[in-house]
This record gives structure tokens, C-alpha cells and sequence, in this order.
């Protein structure tokens, strides 16, 4: 899904990434985000309130979540493409290998976000930290580790 | 894949998870451990060198990941059932949600450790901090964020 023309010095592979594992999604993330374009470089403890979604069975996994004050949510960024292998980065440094950067273009698109957690309401929790476009699909949630370094 | 019966609290679904969206392994890990029984709980910064194999062409991706001391492995445990809701973990605390426990037990089972790198070598990175079997398959890696919280 390439959206823009390759600068000078990035490189793509043409190489099919292999299918050797498959995830499901358990939920999805509202935030005031409707593009990409709008969304935070970085999530911030005092942005906006956001809500996750739990689908069923798996609101049944969160028994225990509100005793946690951070949570880490595993996000699938489904609008990233996945085939650059090098990236030349608007924000400066010269072009380097994605495995050297923590943009969202990677070969498998997987977001980690550590969110405070406000308020957990039956299959909803509500969140402050997010930076994703609303609607992007949930893959995980753990309890957050260490608050003090985001 | 169920390993062992359940205990008396725990949950498991029989609603099979959806098939939503394809990963591609780009390489795996060589540990020490060959079973999940004799893997460390947690890695340690202490714990011995391992072995990171990127395969191509993501090893083009690599370019830059020498200038990073941590980085953050993202790992697919190939080997952990995803099935379970509630989970009464060994070490205590009484039963709770899977969301509420860092246990590899989850429905899309994918653990980020974060490594010190040592050395590169082409494709492969020496590292240590793992705790995964080795084998198990490498899905990212990004530059560590906050080495002072591990």
C-alpha cells in the first residue's frame, strides 16, 4: 500500500513478507484522531481522553486491569506499509534502517503505547496517553511497568 | 494447544479467535534454553550472550541499530496457548484476567524484551537480557526507550 514516492536514499524490498503466524484482533481504540496526518508524533498523559473497546470473549481477560494505574495496549497499525526497508526520516539524521527507528512503517506494524488508565466501565476502559487514529485494531493489553519513563 | 488441565478458577474460550491480520517472522533468537521450562522468568542484563539472526533482506533494516545500547526485541512465543481468560498464576494473587498478568499465555502472544546490544556482526546482533527459547521467532526491533526501568 504504497502512499508516497520513495526519497533518494530509502529502500523497499519487493519481496513478499512470509504468512507465518496469524493475530486476531480483541478490540479497537476511539480516539479524536480521524487520519493520520492529525494524529501526536507521541501519545501525552494529558492528552485527550480515549476509549478501548474489548470485544467478547476476551472483556472476560480484563478481570484485574483497574488495580493497574498504567497499561500497555499492542496496537496493529493497519494503515502502515510494511515493505521499506530504509527510511530517510523528515525529522533529520539521514536515512537508516527502520530496525534504528520507531516509526510506525515496519514489516510488522506493531504499536506499544503505555496509557494511564482513568476508569475501566464493563468492556471499556477509559485511557489518556493514546497517539493511534480511532479504529485502529487492539492486540494485547499488560499491565504497565514503568510509568516513570515515559 | 492446551498443555496441561486447567485449575479450578481459570478460564479458557472456545470461540476461536479471528484470523485478522498475517505476520511475517524476519528472523529468530539462539538462547542457551531449549525447553519454556528452563527459561528464565525475566531476561537479566547479566544473563548470557545470545544470539539475534535477521534474515533477509530485513537485515538491510538493521543499518543504525549499531548506534543504540538497548534495543527492544519483539518475539512471537510461538509456543503459548492462546485460549485462556483467567489465569491463577503459580506465584499468587488468585485468578485474574490474562490482560491483568504479564504471563506469555495471551491470545496473540507477543513479548518485547528489552536487550543490551553487545556487537553486530552483518545479520546478526549479540545481545543479552533474553529469556525466550531459542528458536523462537523475531517479529521486530526497535531502539530501547528506557533502559534505566529494566
Amino acid at each position: 500500500m504504497p502512499d508516497k514516492p520513495l526519497k533518494p536514499h530509502e529502500i523497499a524490498t519487493d519481496q513478499a513478507l512470509g504468512a507465518d503466524a496469524v493475530l486476531g484482533f480483541i478490540g479497537h481504540v476511539e480516539t479524536p484522531w480521524t487520519t493520520r496526518a492529525a494524529c501526536p508524533k507521541q501519545g501525552s498523559m494529558e492528552g485527550p481522553e480515549c476509549t478501548v473497546i474489548v470485544a467478547p470473549p476476551w472483556d472476560q481477560a480484563l478481570h484485574g486491569v483497574e488495580n493497574f494505574a498504567y497499561l500497555e495496549l499492542y496496537l496493529w497499525f493497519h494503515l502502515a506499509r510494511r515493505d521499506l526497508l530504509v527510511i530517510d526520516p523528515s525529522h533529520g539524521g539521514g536515512p537508516r534502517g527502520v530496525f534504528a527507528l520507531r516509526s510506525p512503517v515496519r514489516p510488522n506494524p506493531i504499536a506499544v503505547s503505555t496509557v494511564r488508565l482513568l476508569a475501566r466501565q464493563g468492556n471499556r476502559l477509559i485511557v489518556r496517553g493514546l497517539e493511534a487514529v480511532s479504529g485502529t485494531p487492539l492486540i494485547d493489553i499488560k499491565p504497565g511497568r514503568c510509568p516513570q519513563s515515559i
